[in-house]
């Protein structure tokens, strides 16, 4: 049960405000293991509704889920260069099983490009095996230092697609198609105003030649890197001998593409729409998208209010909308009230003696605070009001999030206009600097490149940094 | 793809014959680490089948998935004494981390008991925080030395399901209720006619106080244990420290359950249903339940093949079955029958020039081979002929099963015909032994003590083996 202390508010200590919402709200724990996350039921219903918007997205494009086995050799790490030098830093370790020392120690996977690798190349034999379209839900380990619920933590959750084809352009293609099932998540069903681009060479997946990215704008107006989509060029089927027999009978080496999105999402909806009486969910991934609680002082009136709110709340079932009836006893309205705004459940129905009297209710909204977001309907036609209310509320998320990162992202041409835009949000700049600016950048202002926008201008500016021509606008903030 | 080679005959090697067809169905494949499994697009579409009718029975009945982390402190094992011994020998351990040796080692769980043991006790305070019903879909590592895909593999999918209750009875009545959901999934989804039983004390969860189990006969007449839940009694709650104040403001411990089905239970589908040809998957379950496969020489009969194929695949989608179209080029008719029904397909639509033109397809059902099997039905209402087949297919599967099981049970009183019941079957018996004689009579038999069924015929009889009087009967078999 959360507890009922005030939550510290944004303003005052942002960093604050995001630890004790996510343990306040019930979504998630630590874990006894340091860096470890416990996803609470509300967390895990959030995330299941976050997995089944993406699996039908996924399954319309063709790919198919399975399952692959957490333990790798560790010799399957260095057979991709970059890979393992991205990976090796941060593995997990077997040493021991079954009360012996194993003769080669097994790594927990950081991310399995390795071990699709192996299994690819022995599947794929000929082109009409290909294309492979697989996805795994599962969970992977990074031995992170510094974690933080949702946002980085040793163990997390999430899926991981990983496709081979038989051409370069079919891999490209899947990569942006891959990208573009991400924005269309955020957009559309988290309310989250992604920017769709690509990293800088320097930000790539270890072992990609192309890593495209969408990026949020957090509250506080921090980036976080929400999904990203790698083209892995002949990388990995060269590292693990991914080869098919093409329609003239001659071996060729296969394209992959990997892709993944994870629990880290979960933070971007906290952030992003989170406000000082807590979280505010997106309608159409909210556990509960609207919670009844039925009012009554004297004892005669309970029947025929908890009645009343029972029959309603068949009538949204039926409609599709999940509902909570929160009849817990001996909780004043009130606490009731500020418990459900705090684990931001879009929709509150109120019921008492005298809406059942007049046949109507109460709803009030989560993204209009107060009086303004709060009207008195009829019981008549409540499902087709309630529908319409939650995409009314899923809409106005999205343009006021979107509103909000537009507000806080400036055109700049100048370092010192650059240092004040990433003070508070994004800088939107030309750029044709070179691996070692992009880092002394960094080094000077904590801002990374986010990704160069799929968006692009046209035309050509000069780069805000080196003064040089640039033909590309790249997007620059401080990131999670 | 499926390697062509005949499987071979169940009577020549069942063994043998399991494992090429795990493989050449492309159900399942080995991991690169000894004794873990690759699960296929295949063989997991039909866990995920499986996934959906076990989750929503288990939300009908209250309870919420979560997520908990893999790594579980080394020192938890420890604290329920039961539980060490029986988990330690088959332990990953985990013993360096970001490149350092770790203080404390870490092990993969083997099962939750212990991490959930220690986040319910920090999350219990009072009755009313309770019950608490949470289920994990997750994956658990045991270092088995004997692996075989799905049977028993080092790391294993599966559900872990584990509740806190205020009383006894409360815990009592849930280990029963979700043995009943065990049941009910294996018998009326998996057309799997399980036994539900109570395990003997030796045959006992490591920590709990009562095993209930289903217990189901494959086509050898081995046993499968299939799923399981277990009273754990207060045992957890005290070493862990579960505790509520309960109505009178005293300080109780609580008693709690757990239950688990895993990727175990394809093993079951196979060897149950499987025969000489391959799989026979129950309609509810495979991923497909129709393949249909276009059949035409001439070119010109192609485009009003396929598009006669396609129409009444979107029927037959719009009617909610799972369709495949294999209209794959280059292979012939005779090959594809026979793929698909190595794969298990319950029903297979042939559809030819002659059947444009009459306006009717062919329909061959897996579940009764060769001619009287198939039958030429009119294109009109195809949804409904081919619904109203695939509910018959299930019926037919597991009164198949049941009979098949029913006749290789027998009720025997002497040793002599309990060697030989236990060579191709069950054997039903009256049973009073001890644990040492349970024991004597599975190193002299290899037949253990599947359960006791709940369903009992009341009265008394006489122990077959000691020949004391007996209140039980019980189910003896050899077991996988």
């Amino acid at each position: 049960m959360a507890d009922k202390d005030k939550l510290i508010s944004r303003s005052e200590d942002y960093n604050e405000w995001y630890n004790s919402l996510v343990l306040k709200a019930d979504l998630a724990d630590y874990g006894p293991v340091r860096g470890t996350m416990i996803v609470k039921p509300y967390g895990w219903t959030l995330w299941e509704n976050i997995q089944a918007a993406l699996d039908r997205r996924f399954k319309a494009t063709g790919v198919q889920n399975a399952g692959f086995p957490m333990f790798i050799p560790m010799s399957f790490l260095q057979k991709e260069a970059q890979h393992v030098e991205g990976f090796a830093p941060e593995l997990a370790v077997v040493t021991h099983g079954g009360g012996q020392e194993l003769a080669e120690p097994i790594v927990v996977r950081p991310t399995s490009e390795t071990m699709i690798g192996h299994a690819y190349a022995n599947w794929v034999q000929s082109y009409r095996d290909l294309p492979i379209l697989i996805n795994l839900w599962n969970s992977v380990v990074r031995w992170e230092l510094r974690t933080k619920l949702f946002l980085r933590t040793l163990e997390f959750f999430w899926q991981e697609g990983h496709t081979a084809h038989a051409t370069a352009a079919e891999a490209d293609e899947r990569t942006r198609m891959m990208l573009d099932v991400y924005a269309d998540f955020a957009i559309n069903e988290a309310a989250v105003p992604v920017i769709p681009g690509e990293k800088s060479a320097m930000e790539r997946f270890a072992g990609a030649d192309q890593t495209l990215t969408i990026e949020a704008m957090m509250g506080d107006g921090k980036a976080l890197q929400s999904g990203t989509s790698h083209n892995l060029g002949q990388n990995f089927a060269r590292a693990f001998g991914i080869q098919y027999l093409d329609t003239n009978n001659e071996l060729q080496h296969c394209w992959t593409t990997s892709w993944g999105l994870s629990t880290r999402f979960v933070g971007a909806i906290i952030m992003t729409h989170g406000d000082d009486n807590g979280l505010v969910l997106p309608p159409r991934l909210a556990p509960y998208q609207v919670v009844m609680v039925p009012i009554y002082r004297k004892d005669e009136d309970k029947t025929a209010v908890l009645n009343a709110t029972h029959r309603l709340q068949q009538i949204l079932v039926e409609a599709g909308v999940r509902v909570k009836v929160d009849d817990r006893e001996n909780l004043t309205p009130g606490y009731k009230f500020n418990d459900w705004e705090l684990r931001g459940v879009p929709l509150r129905l109120e019921i008492g003696p005298r809406d059942v009297e007049n046949h109507t209710v109460a709803l009030a909204r989560r993204d209009v605070p107060g009086k303004e977001g709060k009207q008195f309907v009829s019981q008549d036609g409540l499902a087709h009001t309630v529908t319409a209310l939650l995409a009314d509320i899923q809409q106005n998320m999205l343009a006021k999030a979107t509103r909000f990162r537009d507000e806080n992202t400036h055109d700049v041409t100048n370092y010192e206009d650059f240092k004040t835009a990433v003070s508070t949000g994004f800088a939107r700049v030309w750029w044709a600097g070179s691996d070692a600016e992009e880092t002394r950048v960094k080094e000077e202002t904590k801002a990374t490149i986010r990704c160069f926008p799929l968006e692009q201008p046209g035309g050509s500016g000069v780069c805000f940094y080196t003064g040089k021509p640039a033909t590309r606008q790249a997007i620059f903030g401080r990131a999670y």
